[in-house]
């Protein structure tokens, strides 16, 4: 990944994440989606890369933003899909560029339908329970990984 | 809930619900869903509330008609989303207000996969087997538990 | 079923039943088992059906009562005994007469030996998780489906 | 299903066929979706059977088009919604016509979670493993069955 | 066992076989549990031993009756209570005679809670699926067992 | 079947009960495989039906005999490919005729992988632990139900 | 509780624990119930308390006596009721009692159906494998709990 | 695989498939085993291949065939040891040849323990549920590859 | 074992009962190790035993010290290895000589990984959720257990 | 097992193993089964012990010539059929020779089917992995076990 | 946590890590131990935090650190005690600071037995895959943690 | 490896081997370990390589030797670590040895917890059963294993 701007990190938040802030809040913390947004920004602005971001609640969404965002890598909070979606799953292992996954809560210590990501054995790396900074410590791990191998090539 | 008309209750129907009355009339029955939700308004109107409905075949769509519905709580058939849809439990989590579970006919009866619900065990009860009547008898349940928390509020 | 009021319906009550009202009244409600019979009375009259009751500890006391009762149908909480009587099923299905399933709490949400009930698959339907309600919700149901069934007979 | 063009099969493509060609082509072959198609339109006008084609990424449309398509029969190739779609199941099934399950490649050679199809067991048949020949399989046996199902009523 | 009519083999009838006849006769058969105990009295009296006949709905009573019969071995169908009940298992244990499990139904071939028998492993043996004549092979099992082992003492 | 000597019930013993009376005594008896076939014709004899008798190692050989053998009812000692061959249970399902499943042993009581049977589901009956009475008690049940059964014809 | 004797604390025995002495010596031991009660007698009168004994086969009969023995706690072996019953369970926790579960013989080297117990986790403690002397320990071990508590109180 | 008639293609028939026709005819349909065979071979010749066939119901005798064919490739109906045989699987790796495995009935509608087949993750394909025509669609997706993979050689 | 003092009874402390007393003393209780220690000793001076105390975080150290303790019998608390410790469990079976399991919490009451014990089964008997009095039951179990194996010597 | 050259020792090999050395070289090895045969001729002659040699691709075969061979103990490499053949362990046990049991790969990193071996836990001991020294380090295993308990007698 | 640097952070190293570097680095990467905790030291500098080191092969000496580190937090890699020490679980439990636990590894990607975590959900976070990176953003993630909880209390 | 006697092979013995001869004769014979290692040398001499030897109860101990042996290769008896230790199997293919897994005892006849091992998968192979033997076999067949691959290189 080229250090100029235009080297793009997708940031691609799954169903509900739209209510961050307001739901469970004990759960998920006071952050809204933009201020976390605001936050990965400022990260990448000082890590020297681009990002956008993507909110859906439905899955075909999306697999379509993964499929046409012609992004570097990116960084997943996959919400529910995570433990559901061998689709989802597909469309990043078809696009082929290295990803991250990424959870506010501590996924471990919920449900345990919530232990099991179908995203997780293809990832770089995956970091949970940090809230909001999840993002962040994702994002420097795939900014890191991304400019490792950029230098081998 | 306020038993004036304002106070609104949804009623969501997931996928292949459009098709009631011709769809395997043997297991669903022969009412439409226009039948279906002529008597729940009818039953609304002699309960002094409002309702709301909604049906889509799409998990992102009746997870984002769930979190932008404002109702004072849902009466719930999710179809094959009941057993699969993290997704739409955690929606229906995020809005924190009460819902029911309802079913057409028996799951317990049915393919094992039908018999593990992802919404029940967060909802305020569950209805199945009753065909149509199954929604006539959450509506009355959930008007009962809304009103019984009103009054303690 | 006939209107008449001879055509008679059973609840019965399974084990600890008897304690309602004082046994952890946050998971079972403060309604003692003769209110909740008194309600079911007041509903059964304003359907134009008659009411039996039954409660016992004992799992052969309750089979005794379903084969001997000659109801036209159940509406049945078999407490503990959901979970663990194959005899229990086996005499209502013996005496081959319709049957709703209702729980004053939402099983669901509770120890995983009580997700699963060895009666709910032969039931008309399945009615939990509304306190007291659940019995009254149930009650509604059975004399529907028993109504619709005389009329196609 | 009658010889004349009208009798109409859809060919149904799920979640991620749309990158076909470019996408793991050691896994699904170098052919895009419109080499498929091609073939597909090809061998149906030599079995004298008329064709449409549908692929989506959601599941809500892919179930909306199983329900409005008016098809006589589907050749299905759900991707990785065959491993998780109650709803897709139903919508089959609710439709009440053949079809015929298809997969590019192996299910059985990959990951556990891809060996358990909701749709096989309604399915008239199913064709895994031969690449873009699994459609080409799946038709023929498709059109035998209709036939000989014609020839009997 | 010697073969003075004073050796007593006591039959026990589990929960719902007092409904023997009338019951589900498309699984279990037209004769009553009367006609049963008949020619099981007819067939002991050929192989001269004595028979006595206990049927109840009741788990404790069942276990009582063991306890108390002073039988030299017994003929039981436990009904529902085969597949749930330690407590029948170990009084059968405790008395420490001989026993034969008898169904009348080909439990093999019914739902999979009834495959698992907590009798079976310690019976002398088992015999199912030939209606009223498993208790007569049963009985014939039983005091060939007695006489051979009485002939070893 | 008919009372006259054509009507022919073939018994059939699966691998290693060749060696029967040597092989492990104290599991399995002291009869040879001559005796028991010998109690066994001589209760045919007494009952007024044919038997034959066939024993083999061989799946393959045993699905053969089962195959041709033209009997009107069987009955089968599978040995170790009860547990193991859905060939054989295939081939008794293909020539449609009744059959009775026998063991020597009590399975209930050995190792688990001897409980389940692939023969069990589809028997007339299985007789279990009687050591070679299991065969003389499944002939009488077998011979019953083919009587029952001309009867009715 | 107070060390007054009129604090009473509840013996209560579950199926098959009237043999005792009888049954099974070699797991059991040779004590019978009433040298048991002895020795319990004789400790507690030693500790100051009062106690009262109750044995039954039914496990209705059991039920009753939790609900209705007015007990400040309860010592309970409840024989194979322990792996079964969540009936009694429900009663426990229903008195809302402390309760101390015992067992003669080590269960958990017994059958695995004896691993697992109904009513370990809502019991104070739980004492196996020390013949009757597991009564004598559960009975101190009740003892020191309820002395603790009322001290605090 | 060349175009000559000198490449062989063996089709391999398991247990009970002689029987075809006679069998089962609900679920096999009604053509016997020399009919499959010749339009199988009808469609061989319209392909430029030669066949064999060759059936047995013995495992050992298919082994023996497998190892001794000389075909190019397998078109292998493996019957009742499709879900039992490690020795079946074995034989086709060791002769490293493609095959393609089929079935006659949609076993994924049948018994659970029909579900698993221990030839599918190393066949070419899989073809199941198209009677007699998946021996038909088999035969051509073999062909198809074998030609491709000769092209590319 | 002899009244005599050198009758040696060790008490095993496994890994973080050294923080007795400050470790989360909601569930284990305000007692420090030292505490439990004296409690102990006072009872085996007053039951005429010796006991030695040892405590270690290691799993090789708490071997080494039970093959080398040369204890007529042992008091073993193991805390987390109780659930992992094959090594342990072989260990105390080496040294052949009698022991108690004690757990100062309730395990049945925790995770599921704390419900499986590793030594249970050949411990004499289990003592669990007395708090230090678990300590304390347990030793006079074993005392008792030890006098009466002596007496019969 | 005497010294003298008349006590047998058998090598019974089972399905597939005639292929070796063209079979899947990378797995199994260049040597083919003479090879092996001679390499066990020669150590058997240098330990003084006669061998006999067996191959087979039929179960019953097999089980047939462990039944008649006569040979004092058994090298076993059973291929595909240790997995599955209750009858060819039964037939070990029934001749009641001791065998040891050997693989020339390793059975544990290979698919999880073929972990679990039924005629292991019969065995004296079981070698697997060192190609084909495994059968040598086999032989001698037996020899040596063969004496030790020689000796003894 | 105050920024002052006496509030140390731990980072513990389990089994093996030692070997970092030189062990499997297609696994782990080049980096050795060294290298990994400086340029943990260097972050920490920035961050303004102090670090100690710790490494251990053996359960109990890790455990022993964890008591005595007097850490205001951890940073831990366990290595292989992640998926059995339930000791280790404990320990952190008891001392009662917040973790992080980290794996240079993607532990999903890898064997089944290293998908289940005993740590983590108890865990602040979990950071896994991103190689000794993992170290650098659980430190980042742990001492953000520490200084929000701080600026609360 | 070379013939030259500085080529090492460590024999490692887990926790409890330290105890053979006295411990539990009946399953682990009555040699001692010095017996074992004598024994093992003798062989070792004959076969021109050194051997060294090391016992320890300490899971980490055991985990530093291995580190730190500098073996060719080894011979492991990890006695209950073969079952548990996650931490072992990772030394062992941190140093990237041979390694030959050996046990005294049948684990396959044992309880079920000990027919896993973790070291089984990546060991050249696997000796269990022949007592002390099974070093001498397992020490052979490392040998050869070292010498094949030795003299390849």
């Amino acid at each position: 990944m080229a250090r100029e701007p235009e080297a793009l990190i997708a940031v691609v938040h799954g169903p509900n994440l739209n209510l961050l802030g307001g739901r469970e809040p004990e759960v998920y913390g006071a952050a809204t989606l933009d201020d976390v947004n605001a936050s990965v920004s400022a990260l990448a602005a000082e890590l020297g890369v681009a990002v956008a971001f993507f909110q859906s609640n439905g899955e075909g969404a999306l697999i379509d933003y993964v499929q046409g965002s012609g992004a570097a890598g990116f960084v997943v909070n996959a919400g529910g899909y995570t433990h559901t979606s061998v689709a989802l799953r597909d469309a990043l292992a078809a696009v082929a560029r290295p990803y991250v996954e990424v959870h506010l809560s501590n996924v471990h210590a919920r449900e345990p339908y919530r232990h099991a990501s179908l995203l997780a054995d293809r990832a770089v790396g995956v970091v949970v329970g940090f809230g909001a900074d999840s993002y962040l410590l994702g994002l420097r791990g795939l900014v890191r990984y991304l400019r490792k191998h950029e230098d081998q090539a």
